[in-house]
């Protein structure tokens, strides 16, 4: 059984009630937000960009909390950036990846990383 | 009453299947889903960096839908990366929200786009 | 005249022994280098993101002088990311400035924002 | 000797005069040049994202000129910006160099990966 506060909606609107009670609408344009949504992303990359595969996958407890929130961080302007935009993200979620079931068959993406428009015509 | 397919719980269960049946979990070393998630940010931004302030907030319906589609291309990698490292995202946003109320007293950032740490003391 | 340590091969051959010095080389793979690169243009970004236009053109001296330090940070890297790919960037500069210059003709892009695949046909 | 198209405010120049014919100044607003330079970044390390370390180090031929173009527009774009600001963006390298060999004294750093403010204390 889904938890309420597992869903995207649910921190939609725990995010506008944030952004309200502190009169935050005003700097919370989607181009300011999608800026924010970058600083974030750069501050995830950055935990990983000297790391070996094999420490990536098995990151210290502390590291792995601050990359918990950083995703987190990405997470929220993702959330926030959607709804100024009236952007359904579950949906849109939902919606790529049937796009993705289309476009990477199983049979013919199996351990393969090609793009889809690189895959081999059969 | 929340969608069960709206929880960020379904969505990394969608995606961990997605990988498995395609034999890409090779692929999906969290360095590597970490940079994949800084190229759909990028994309995403694109679709914002020449416009106004007043476009971004009305975009095309062609332009939003293509940004809906960025944005959850964001959002997969996002869920599939925290899945990776064992990280359980909508814990790590929750978490982060009571942090930022925290750090953002509504009395104190009212209206102030300043970060917490440059937030005047009272 | 242009002054010797303005120009990138000189700049390319002090990162170079400034990394063997160090014994380096062995992280200064190019993925790791496009790693590094994305977190400092996230960096960059940040300083940006709440800013107004016009706030964005004046930044405050000591604003700017931060900013200074992570364009600096932005092309240390992507000079080093291109020494040890064997590319040379002034080279890649020159030739996607002529590549531009046929893209935009003067004529077509006058005060248009709009990539060269949409612009106008005449 | 340096050559006098290799330097960047030969580049700088270039980049300027390209803008003014095509009345873009408009358009080069800093906020939207480190937007710009965002989307740039997260082209180039698209190229990498499913690369191993042996992989990334030695790249097809054409995924190579690929990557020399893309790297060709985040140093155009971060070029632009840094003119837009009044930053001299050859000094600012330098001056960043300068501190960079402060902040990692050879013996200290030797072979470390570490970042200054974490490199142990003698």
């Amino acid at each position: 059984m889904p938890n309420a506060t597992d869903t995207l909606e649910s921190l939609r609107e725990a995010l506008a009630s944030f952004a309200s009670e502190r009169d935050w609408d005003q700097f919370h344009n989607p181009k300011n937000l999608a800026m924010a949504l970058a600083g974030e992303v750069g501050e995830l990359v950055e935990h990983f960009q000297w790391l070996t595969f094999d420490e990536a996958r098995a990151l210290p407890a502390g590291t792995r909390d601050e990359v918990a929130l950083e995703a987190a961080d990405v997470l929220l302007y993702l959330v926030r950036l959607c709804d100024k935009l009236g952007i359904d993200l579950a949906d849109a979620a939902r919606r790529k990846l049937a796009i993705n079931a289309q476009r990477y068959p199983v049979d013919k993406s199996q351990g393969s990383a090609a793009k889809y428009d690189k895959l081999p015509q059969r």
